[in-house]
């Protein structure tokens, strides 16, 4: 069995691809925009989400193997695996950041799952005792797979950051109990939320058993076949509609879609299955051209927490789960790493800032489940102590009945270094622009390093110092944003998209400068969406921005606002601006009497980074403008 | 006791208001268009419905109370409304049109349903005996009221055509059975479900037992204080947020709020609150100014069937569910007959042509529960003898879990003769246009007697033709819709949205001339509706009308369908013409590219009435038309 991984771990680890991952150790976030997000993790969302878990009894959950342990399982069915992905955000945040106390938190938390564990390896908290349902008597709904998986995950980071321990061997006793249960002589069934798929993977990674992956390998050519009861959501809601293979497509419930397809990648990957492989890059590639928000987000419909058809993207009804962007993240980062495409980390970047960005409060106690990108009532403040049942309408809740969102999104934010530079055949490529350091080997074994500084995304300046290096050439490959027209690298206009490789003897202190420029810029949406034609949206770098109403003063009702086309939107200290106004109401007794309305008198609105919203009290806001009737160019000094 | 009610029996039947309703032996449909969709109830829906009642084993529910009846209630906790709504349908069915048959096959399943009343006058056949929850444990979500309510319109429905019967019998003893629990002394409860508070009304009206009206206020009044326990919906699902008196618009549930308004409005007018019924009636004209689609469908979210916030109204993910606009019609009517004024039977016409008209498969054996007013994939069949579990996308399907719309259109259309007139203080008032003899007293007691001859709405001549009278001066008044400019009685231009009154000494013989002119005409939408923001839609008289892909042809993909809003829609024999075409597909990787599309060549485009959408196999279908950026009017014979 391996030790920790020298590298400090990395969330996912290939032995195969175009692009090999850095570790922990390897990659470090140092200031900036995302050491803020890792530091309201660190200081707020893990102590807050374990104080949750212990109210709500999700923790207590696991002393049901005891004698003292409650008769009842309390919370959802999937309550376990919170406690699991809170382990694994914990995991590698104690990898990011030594953290003693922090990594005795999860030694107890261990201890106390370990309990719960049966002597044939099954361990889930919802069935199998007296009073509550058979095991495995319901996949379609019962998570008993999901959970298992989700605790896999915590092993494999758990194992990666600090090397084998009691969370692996519980970890393997599951997995084994899983294949002999439902490997090729036992039961057909897969689980109603995928999960288990990339989970077995990355367990193989970690152990090197190859049941893992045959048994991963086996859920993935059993999906898709109906095999799980009928429901009012449909076969497609589990992705058990259609074959992994013939699927053209991401469709329903947005997560388990592309946890799913997260497993599909892994198993392709380590099988060697190019085919396969290309299946899941190509639904993935029609999903982001035709079922994804201009945030990155996915999921359209709050019944099913669903993609929905081609084009349909409501912003008001936007569903855009925070756990979808963390999958989504997941997932763009395998096909990245499998394929060496960099039009994958361009998706992660928009996914980031404008979804993984916005989901969490700033003081780390209170996140968004649901991301509207139109919020026509004003949000409501929220009691601190108050579980909530629905997941519609802002502001950030400080819990809900179904709380996947935060333990995800902190899993992420805590290994996020890890996103930002990959090692190729041979050199480097930096995929994000963050304030960081990088220390790696190349894959002919020389040492590199470097400090990134930057004020991104503010600004658009990086400057990419090399720290410490063997010696002798090699490329470093730097990534140009496609929205990044007019990007330069050390003075000389490269094209948006583009793939920028530097091929020197480097020497330490050597520079590379990288400009990318930061220029408000109007979006136009495809026609087919129908939800937000004849408006337009401002983005700057890789930022989407929005109007609020307490910020886009004096405006009041954003339903009114037109925004003027014609005249280039602007940077201001507190945003961007660009022109327009409130039209009048025209309230009838009926709506499609087609009553004219005249084009406001413009002004200068001002609008806010869309992950900066709902942070100052109750608000409206939208991110898609309509435009006036009559766009009029005018001179900036007009 | 009353004996039936020698105008034949009226759904509603107020005790004071502007307008006296007439019953189905004085109005009758004679031929055209909704004698075709009486038939289609008449000769297919009721035996389908029935049919399917007894498979799926909702009627062999009621045999729970005899020695072998089954151990296990079948379908869901409201499936006995069911049985009572088909029941109520029957019994209009057969005041419509004698039908010996049928009358004999109601009075088997009263006898059945006797079969199941407990010695107190308890009936449910889903709570109460062993191995079922108590009685009244589960009022958010057990639908028992709401199941007493429906047995008390069957009821009611059944002594106004046949006169006291068993069934009376059997709903009386429910209902004293309520009022004792849920009486001033006893449980503060209120139900999940609406539909208890006009039932007890209407059974008021029907027995004179001033207790059920008593009973019907107390639960308005108990509604809105947040009676239920919390649920994911909120409490706006089950009207609960806020006092009846308070609101300001309906919210939540579509058909919960529809079902109380109505009862509402019948505790006002039989009590005499008139500060109640005004309340009421703006909250219903606030949802129509702002929550409800160009159909006249309400109901904008599949998650919980519930209206959204103002001008949410998505074409795609309409749910506009049937039982709302049964709903919308029988709360309409009530506030048509409480205030007099006309327009809310303009309300019902758009209702009725375009959602009701709709609903319903041309052999009564399918029919749709949500009304989607854009169908971007193809329709697929559905088997004949599978029933549906989820409710969105066409075709109309057989049966589905929840079967409530077939048997709640089927009491609207076999009752439907009623909507066309009513008497004021002096005369009578035409408000529905249709082939129809009416035969009624006055309020003085003169007998008068007419005949309405219109190819309505196919074309919009209208001829009225008194056949008896008892002599002397009376008003007839005629409904002019609010859409019908250029309209004329007798010749003589008239305004739209007037009610123009002819005073005369009719004689046998007659005939007063209504034209309303049915020219199609292009709709735009309130721009602060985003889902149909930069297009229009044709309508023509109370029809609107729609694009379907098989229909339309050449066209293919109506998602890249374009209308040019300045050439004017015309007529064609078979439905109406605009000037469109498709434009290019220019798929992206990235839908937010704003890549320009050039408006199309146009042609002709052919649409169809919405109410005969998905009768001609597979099809996409879109009400609202995108429009071409460049608008150019051409001269008609270009």
């Amino acid at each position: 069995m391996a030790a920790s991984d020298p590298t400090g771990g990395r969330p996912v680890d290939p032995s195969r691809g175009a692009l090999r991952p850095l570790g922990l150790a390897e990659a470090r976030i140092t200031a900036g925009f995302w050491a803020d997000r890792q530091r309201v993790i660190s200081e707020g969302s893990l102590d807050h989400a374990r104080a949750w878990m212990d109210k709500v009894g999700w923790t207590a959950n696991f002393t049901i193997g005891a004698a003292t342990g409650p008769a009842e399982h309390r919370g959802r069915e999937f309550a376990d695996s919170e406690v699991y992905k809170l382990i694994e955000a914990m995991s590698w945040e104690t990898g990011r950041r030594a953290d003693p106390a922090r990594v005795r938190e999860i030694d107890e938390l261990v201890a106390l799952i370990g309990g719960a564990q049966e002597a044939d390896g099954y361990l889930n908290t919802a069935f199998g005792r007296p009073s509550q349902q058979p095991r495995w008597s319901d996949l379609r709904w019962g998570h008993e797979l999901y959970c298992a998986g989700h605790l896999m995950q915590a092993a494999v980071a758990n194992t990666r950051v600090h090397g084998p321990g009691p969370l692996l061997d519980i970890a393997r006793k599951v997995a084994d109990h899983i294949c002999a249960t439902f490997g090729e002589d036992g039961s057909s069934g897969v689980c109603g939320h995928p999960e288990i798929e990339p989970a077995l993977v990355e367990l193989y990674r970690v152990t090197g058993e190859r049941r893992y992956l045959d048994q991963a390998a086996l859920f993935v050519e059993r999906r898709g076949h109906g095999s799980l009861p009928p429901h009012q959501f449909g076969a497609s809601y589990f992705s058990d509609d259609i074959p992994v293979r013939e699927a053209t497509v991401l469709r329903g419930h947005a997560v388990r879609a592309l946890y799913l397809a997260c497993g599909v990648v892994d198993v392709a990957v380590e099988t060697g299955d190019d085919e396969l492989l290309e299946a899941v890059a190509a639904q993935f590639d029609r999903t982001w051209a035709r079922r994804t928000y201009l945030t990155g987000g996915m999921g359209s419909r709050h019944m099913d927490e669903a993609f929905s058809d081609d084009f349909v993207l409501p912003s008001d009804r936007a569903y855009s789960e925070s756990c979808a962007s963390v999958a989504a993240v997941m997932l763009a980062w395998r096909l990245l790493l499998a394929t060496g495409e960099a039009r994958y980390a361009d998706v992660i970047e928009r996914v980031l800032y404008n979804v993984v960005a916005t989901a969490i409060e700033d003081d780390g106690r209170a996140f968004f489940y649901a991301h509207s990108l139109h919020q026509r009532t004003p949000t409501r403040a929220l009691p601190d102590d108050e579980e909530q049942l629905g997941f519609g309408g802002g502001p950030r809740a400080p819990w809900f009945e179904v709380s996947c969102c935060l333990p995800n999104v902190s899993r992420l934010l805590a290994a996020l270094s890890t996103y930002l530079a990959v090692a190729d055949d041979e050199g480097l490529r930096i995929m994000q622009y963050a304030n960081a350091t990088v220390d790696t080997r190349l894959a002919d074994g020389r040492r590199v390093a470097l400090e990134t500084t930057t004020a991104y995304p503010v600004d658009g300046d990086v400057t990419i110092r090399i720290t410490a290096t063997d010696g002798g050439e090699w490329p470093l490959t730097l990534r140009i944003p496609a929205w990044a027209e007019g990007a330069t690298v050390d003075g000389v206009t490269r094209a948006a998209g583009e793939a920028v490789t530097v091929r020197r003897a480097f020497a330490p202190g050597d520079e590379v400068r990288l400009h990318l420029p930061m220029t408000p810029r109007f979006t136009t949406p495809d026609p087919r969406i129908d939800a937000v034609r004849g408006c337009v949206a401002v983005e700057r770098g890789p930022v989407v921005y929005c109007a609020e109403s307490p910020v886009a003063e004096p405006l009041g009702d954003l339903d009114q606002l037109r925004i003027d086309p014609a005249r280039a939107p602007a940077d201001h200290e507190d945003g961007v601006e660009v022109w327009g106004g409130l039209a009048a109401e025209t309230d009838a007794a009926w709506p499609y009497e087609g009553t004219a309305v005249a084009d406001p008198p413009l002004g200068l609105v001002r609008l806010l980074p869309y992950h900066r919203w709902a942070r100052r009290g109750p608000a409206t806001m939208r991110v898609w403008l309509p435009t006036v009737q009559s766009p009029r160019a005018r001179s900036t000094d007009g």
